[in-house]
């Protein structure tokens, strides 16, 4: 089957989807808009891309060549939205590294990327010394600092980054290359076994770029962004791209900020002085951001916030509804570039009672455009979207991860049957939206039953004087498995919530038939706090190996 | 220079960018939203899709393959919309007949695109009828009617539409195939010369579709597009796809609605009764609109609409604001999609006063997502971004036509330099709004000196009295050319305009420095009605026919 093939490579009308075409209409449309960093810096869009081409010119001088991979260990900064830029506008690989892995899995993950050159804020300079050993690929090294000051030990430091863009010229010559061109790696913290390399394309990107403005630009009256919107992002720049709106937000033009490390006074400075009124982040990024503007005393009315990376609370969604937020979740991993889906909420859902609007704002909600997005059984058949039937999303798109770097074995699981399998459980409404229920892995099998351990979680949280909850099965002779309860409690003299209390709670549910009568939990256990992992998911592997025996 | 490339092709990952992929997220969450044809037919996107796959069955049944060239003959219908979507899937190519050209036009057309078989209005065939003998390749015709009648005559139907989906199967198994392939084609109807074909490939109109959204969900305040807004086309569905809506539109899921012919009385009726709230269309369309809406007291506030295909005139403009009409230009043509650019107005530009507001809302305004578009002198050097400078704007972005069918003479002209050439001219502001100031061809040069005819007409269709105004450039042997006025009177009887009354009116932007005082003409001729083009621009190749050398 062929149809009439229109022959375009190589001709003046080919327009290969690649990062320096990001810059074309920002650059006539925007050259004046701002890009803040912190406090302490603003630049303009047309400074930041002179910025970029100094940066290309630089490490350019200094050896990189197209098809090397270059490392960044920064928080999210001017530095890292150039990099985003820089380093796959010249045919190199950007990796972002998460520093907040241990030190072992932060070398594994650069030296198994093949990065040679690294780009290292002054923090973790420290770090990389003591990693030396562990990094054989490693040739330069660029150093960033807020305040720079002269490095010393063994390290082969080239430059600091400030002095070498002084002394680069912003005139690089970026060139066209095919679309399909790696541009992007980092590593996902799966909760088991050894990180893994997610990789993409330029062609990816600028799709999934595209991609997110449009998802987000048709929403209807809420959680939309727009060229008027200030963007700061509270997902770090390392974990899956800050969802890629350092590149959405610049080709739109809209004004951004970006915090550096995350301090909770700092982001809410931001958010008062600088306007911001879209940002991204897990629910405990939330709950801080909740606490520290009460502190300060900085409303939040009119702030505009996507939840992703764990499920948000109903609890919370409702605190953050009360400060005036835009609050609703997001859905997508590491290896989905990320956007998947989001919980845009129909005008005619959103009723003004938070009761109500939770139910929206806390879903995975709609697929973006051109995606593909499934829910199946275990013959890859469609379960029914009657809002009840339950399979595992399973998704194509434009911009997935084509698999995990040198590792063929996990990626052919990962594609199994042609389709990406996320291993989360959902069901769909009949008016389409995106439900999930569970992770595959976190269900918790019982007397033949599946009880979901996120719904019961999520109960619980609700429950008053419960600040944090996660719910592991664990073994069980009769049952095979069966529900236990993790609960911190909420610091306060008169908090009796006990967990006779909690299973009350948990009853009401169960004789409404929300849930069934075998997710209460017999033990229930008040810890300190919940382990979450690097970004911020609860970390049932560790749970599993701290309660899993009881 | 080559990077590190992901090898895609032909694994589960890859995901071309062909027509099919549109429908993955509204049929999930928009199954049951509505298409309305007229006050006729209703259908849900499920029905709509069903009918999709009838329309392939059937056309495949009748013998049309991959790489065949099929012509509809159609108003907007939502038969149009099902065509829009089952060619190209197919792998067949789309021709969107223009039907408002001349009968030989029509039979050029068809022929030169090598169409073999036709979908026909039944409004159409006794036209068929007569230039049967013009169309050797069309092998077979099916008719399509809003009341089916038997075919009577010489024409070989192999069906009436209805009849033929009844019969069809609606699990026609779309396939995959190259995303460069071609997926339509259609005729610009340029003032001079033979009507010229222009193609465009899966990958350019998915780019386009996406982009829309982006491009019109970007926006701020103002003339932005989302999944709440009912859309309906005022620009035909054969001319430049009426601006790639109907893919766009079924993309976010939003609710459709077809009006077939442009009759007055059911446009307003439809916007009334089916609450549209998007559209789009030429001056005359929305000249015709107001009054219709006037008489038939329907109010038309909150509708937006997008004007094109020829200037928006000021006085116009300020008369739809008045009417609470969310009016605002786009910019773009038969050869860029057409989506180039739209006068979307910053937020801080929005004063809320109609004679500050329409000098941005009449602009071409801000250039789409990944469009690059410059304004060039004669050597492709960019002249400056001051609001002052004026050259031609030329463009790349990843949806341009390739060039003309089978004629490369003009399609190396039109992409000369590596640039598709626009022949507009115009200025960019230092805050990017891009604003026409002429046609190259029409740009009257006057004792050394450039006037915009286009300048001149807006200001003589804001004179008191004045309906509508052309200005063409006539010979003059001292001066080289001078400018002609051909004005049209508002029909009053009290109207007392002028020739001198239009001068004054002149001269006084002339002395406030807005025109030059070269721009006023000596000649003003009262006519009865301006000539326009099938597509509703002035007609000023007629013009200088009629009155170029007076």
């Amino acid at each position: 089957m062929v149809g009439r093939l229109i022959q375009t490579a190589k001709s003046a009308y080919q327009f290969p989807l690649i990062f320096k075409q990001l810059w074309h209409t920002p650059l006539v449309q925007a050259p004046n808009q701002e890009i803040v960093y912190r406090d302490l810096r603003r630049f303009t869009y047309r400074q930041i891309r002179d910025r970029i081409g100094r940066l290309a010119s630089a490490l350019s001088k200094a050896g990189v060549e197209a098809g090397d991979t270059v490392g960044v260990l920064d928080w999210d900064s001017h530095r890292f939205l150039e990099a985003f830029f820089a380093i796959p506008m010249m045919g190199a690989v950007l990796q972002t590294v998460n520093v907040r892995l241990s030190p072992e899995q932060i070398a594994y993950t650069i030296d198994h990327a093949g990065s040679s050159t690294l780009l290292v804020n002054d923090e973790f300079v420290g770090l990389l010394e003591g990693l030396k050993s562990q990094l054989p690929k490693v040739k330069r090294l660029i150093v960033m600092s807020d305040a720079p000051v002269p490095q010393t030990g063994s390290l082969s430091f080239i430059g600091e980054y400030e002095n070498l863009l002084s002394a680069a010229s912003p005139d690089y010559d970026f060139p066209d290359f095919d679309e399909n061109t790696q541009a992007t790696t980092f590593y996902t913290t799966g909760t088991t076994g050894l990180p893994k390399g997610v990789y993409y394309s330029h062609r990816q990107l600028v799709l999934h770029t595209l991609a997110g403005l449009a998802m987000f630009g048709i929403a209807g009256t809420q959680g939309r962004f727009s060229r008027d919107d200030v963007y700061m992002p509270i997902t770090p720049m390392f974990h899956v791209h800050a969802w890629g709106f350092p590149w959405s937000a610049t080709l739109a033009g809209a004004k951004q900020v970006y915090p550096g490390r995350y301090e909770p006074a700092m982001l809410v400075k931001l958010i008062k002085d600088e306007g911001v009124t879209f940002t991204h982040g897990v629910p405990t990024i939330l709950r801080m951001l909740l606490e520290a503007a009460a502190k300060a005393n900085v409303d939040l009315k009119g702030l505009k916030m996507v939840i992703g990376g764990s499920a948000l609370p109903k609890a919370l969604a409702k605190q953050a509804l009360a400060a005036g937020i835009d609050i609703f979740a997001g859905y997508g991993m590491s290896e989905t570039g990320p956007l998947a889906a989001v919980s845009h909420v129909r005008s005619k859902d959103l009723s003004g009672d938070s009761e109500g609007e939770v139910e929206f704002r806390t879903r995975a909600g709609m697929a973006g455009p051109l995606v593909d997005l499934r829910i199946v059984d275990d013959d890859m058949k469609d379960v029914p979207h009657d809002g009840k039937s339950s399979g595992e999303i399973v998704l194509r798109a434009p911009w997935l991860t084509q698999g995990y770097f040198n590792n063929p074995e996990s990626s052919e699981q990962l594609w199994a049957g042609g389709y990406l399998h996320t291993s989360d459980i959902a069901v769909v409404s009949p008016d389409g939206y995106v439900h999930i229920t569970d992770r595959m892995k976190d269900v918790i099998k019982t007397g033949g039953e599946w009880v979901s351990s996120l719904q019961i979680e999520d109960l619980i949280s609700q429950c008053a004087g419960v600040s944090d909850a996660a719910v592991i099965g664990v073994k069980d002779d009769k049952w095979g498995e069966r529900p236990l309860a993790l609960v911190v409690k909420q610091a306060s003299e008169t908090n009796d919530v006990s967990a006779t209390i909690i299973k009350d709670h948990l009853k009401v549910f169960a004789d409404k038939g929300v849930i069934s009568k075998y997710g209460i939990p017999e033990q229930i256990l008040f810890i300190e706090t919940i382990p979450k992992t690097s970004v911020g998911k609860i970390n049932k592997k560790l749970l599993r190996e701290r309660y899993g025996n009881m």
